[in-house]
């Protein structure tokens, strides 16, 4: 697997100097992320490719070539597989598509041929269909679609969609929610699939967090040792699709996958303690919790809101996932009562609107925070924003200081309501700050929830 | 109520020229936002505020006085609304807190000793603990947060947050979500509620789609009776919170409310054929869709999606509100086989990446969407984008020539991916162009799936 995350030397087949081409995309890419191995492009007809010395057939490549991925038409994809196998690559990625995900019979007979030569190889194959890999800190790709450098980070993702390596990078960089550790597209699944990845990721020092996309399992024993083994080492998130018969069909139209019975994979993930995400917001929510944040002593939560209906929210939000509110105790109560009118009720959660009228936003978030997650009845703080000109302060600063002083709770946050350009930036300097945002009070608690989930299954399920 | 709303003057006791006090920006707030009434500041120490004449009190304002708005300490508040009621004012916005919503027995006291004065009064009471409302057509607010100008629009939002008047005013306006009609922010509610608030929106002809935030009513059967007779003529999306028992403590500390049993709440929005939003991400998606769109003729589906986990994501939301896949016509299947390589499968939901290669971004979007909308046997189009270098275009110009060319069917997106301030731009244009934009399939599918049930509802329930 090695071979296709941190391979030494890439050959693409297929490679072209025409600016759209898949196989022009994948040299820039290399050049534009500083991919510092042998890059050898393949094409009969030219002689350099974006700055690299272009050989008419991998046979023609000086030394050893240690992964290829081809972006050729189907039907020229087997042939260029036994020269890959000729050449002894360890590892082929094949972007190109048409094969089970296709509609005719000839797709369905190539996958077959090359399933057939890659039985006979040397090399793993990842696809066909498949955007491939990612490594940003080597600056190694095979994506087919322009990708500018990602941050290096503690997570990786994989599965059956090659958004993982085109617009899902693009979001997760602007946003700064996390770094990347590994991408891999799986595509149609042929040789590749999700055990061979989860046990790569088990033991990679880059990856801390993992978190997959997949439609179905073709060797669920295979899936469920790989997962269990992964899942007790590092924290594992999973978006399934094919929930429903229309998904389950659409599924086989995307990657020629059976998606198999829903309720089955709910229980099997519950089991082996990976943690299940509804959609893509879910998945990269509790992604950036789990690589932001340490796993909470207990459920005991703390809240400071500068909004009333923000505390309410809040609470509908903890009771779903099994949270409570914390009991603050006398001399956290003193501390907040300082910075409060006399009137206003002082509790948790601490609606704060009126703190800031009487001692001013940034001396209100300062001792609410601060007070709060000084109480060691509180596991967990979540402070809930807003953007209007009254609540603006240099937040990233006073939150870095706070985690700073309290590495061992879960600091979260989240934004709700704002300017968007404004938000975007705000949200960005709270990650700085190592503080994950997330769009609303009980997308924050089911963040917290999991991590508390996590906390409890490593005590109970995973000792050995 | 139209005294809330639309009045001819207002007063601003406890006018300030405090730039971060509630009675200065209110007075910056009708200046900046153009309002054309005549402003009375009130204060005996100062003799200006913000350009306008200010008055030593209620009394010595000129002429009538038809809105005013109280920004002074609570203790203050029984006096100036006696004031308020010999000027004989017909509206009176009370933003002070500390009462229902406070910790002490005072508060309580001062709020039973405002609900004598407001019975003895002429004058009807919102608040206290009010941000008021927003008409942004006629540049009227008495929010105590700065405001821009907001685009006026069909869409009126209210309730018990004064959210909506601050931080999600600031959102929808960037965001370009939809133009708002108005802003009513009830507070503590002592005198006007929710069917006060629904009844004005009844018959206001700005408003086309109503938004109401709860945490319980104080009226059960004339909350019922106004809600029924609303939803009827207008489509009204709730968001209620208290569902648990964490929550309803909540609500009874923010407001004051009794949030009552979220069972019965359900069963009743249902009947009265309110939508119910689970959080506030949803709520602004049902507002965006009622506003943009047509009811759809049918439950059938097309979709062209530029990746295919959008076709497998599409596949499961459908499922679950109860939609599906369009089945397109031989005419149809034969436009769309145009753009595709001659391998390609040619269905619905249509994974449109093979076609992109082969026939470039924008004439695979045209044709495929063209195609689909243009076909008897669909009802309603979703398209999902990402954006890539590999998948820009001029998407505004496209598909507002689209939506004109079919006005009578919903014509939805989603955006799933790329980088966030392209992504904001992106959106901002399709919504110029008149296409709702969501987060993934299933937001966009919940979106398809109310707009359905709101078209069988009118048909079935509400006909007279």
């Amino acid at each position: 697997m090695k071979s296709f995350f941190a391979p030494e030397s890439i050959a693409v087949v297929g490679a072209s100097d025409k600016p759209l081409k898949a196989g022009a995309v994948m040299v820039k890419n290399l050049r534009h992320l500083g991919y510092a191995g042998a890059v050898y492009p393949i094409n009969p007809r030219l002689s350099e490719v974006y700055g690299f010395r272009c050989y008419p057939s991998l046979e023609a490549v000086p030394g050893a070539v240690e992964n290829t991925v081809l972006a050729v038409p189907r039907q020229a994809v087997p042939e260029e597989l036994r020269k890959a196998a000729q050449k002894g690559v360890r590892a082929a990625v094949v972007a190109t598509a048409g094969f089970a995900d296709a509609g005719d019979e000839q797709g369905r007979a190539l996958h077959e041929e090359i399933r057939r030569i890659r039985d006979g190889a040397g090399f793993r194959l990842m696809g066909p269909n498949s955007i491939g890999t990612v490594s940003p800190a080597s600056g190694f790709t095979t994506s087919i679609t322009t990708l500018e450098p990602l941050p290096p980070g503690p997570v990786a993702v994989f599965g059956q969609s090659g958004m993982f390596a085109s617009g899902f990078a693009r979001e997760l960089a602007s946003e700064e929610r996390f770094g990347i550790s590994r991408i891999a597209c799986l595509g149609n699944k042929l040789d590749i699939a999700e055990p061979d990845v989860l046990e790569y990721l088990r033991t990679d020092p880059e990856t801390r967090v993992a978190g997959m996309y997949f439609e179905g399992v073709t060797n669920g024993a295979a899936f469920r040792r790989a997962a269990a083994r992964l899942a007790r080492m590092k924290p594992l998130v999973a978006v399934k699709s094919g929930k429903s018969e229309l998904g389950r069909a659409a599924a086989a139209g995307h990657t020629g996958t059976m998606a198999g019975e829903d309720a089955i994979f709910a229980g099997l993930l519950r089991q082996l303690g990976v943690e299940r995400a509804r959609d893509f917001e879910e998945f990269f929510d509790l992604l950036e919790g789990f690589a932001r944040l340490p796993l909470p002593a207990g459920d005991r939560v703390g809240v400071v809101s500068i909004t009333g209906v923000g505390c309410v929210l809040w609470a509908d939000a903890a009771a779903e996932e099994g949270l409570r509110p914390a009991t603050l105790s006398p001399q956290t109560l003193s501390r907040t009562r300082e910075v409060f009118p006399d009137w206003a009720p002082v509790r948790n959660p601490v609606d704060m609107w009126s703190a800031i009228e009487r001692s001013g936003v940034e001396a209100a978030y300062r001792a609410l925070s601060g007070a709060l997650l000084d109480d060691s009845g509180v596991d967990a703080l979540l402070c809930i924003f807003t953007l209007i000109p009254e609540s603006e302060f240099d937040a990233q600063a006073l939150f870095a200081e706070l985690r700073r002083a309290h590495p061992e709770k879960p600091l979260l946050s989240c934004l709700i309501g704002g300017d968007a350009e404004r938000a975007l930036e705000f949200r960005r300097g709270l990650r700085r700050a190592g503080v994950p945002v997330f769009a609303s009070p009980a997308r924050a608690m089911r963040v917290l929830g999991a991590l508390r989930r996590r906390a409890s299954w490593l005590t109970h399920e995973a000792s050995p």
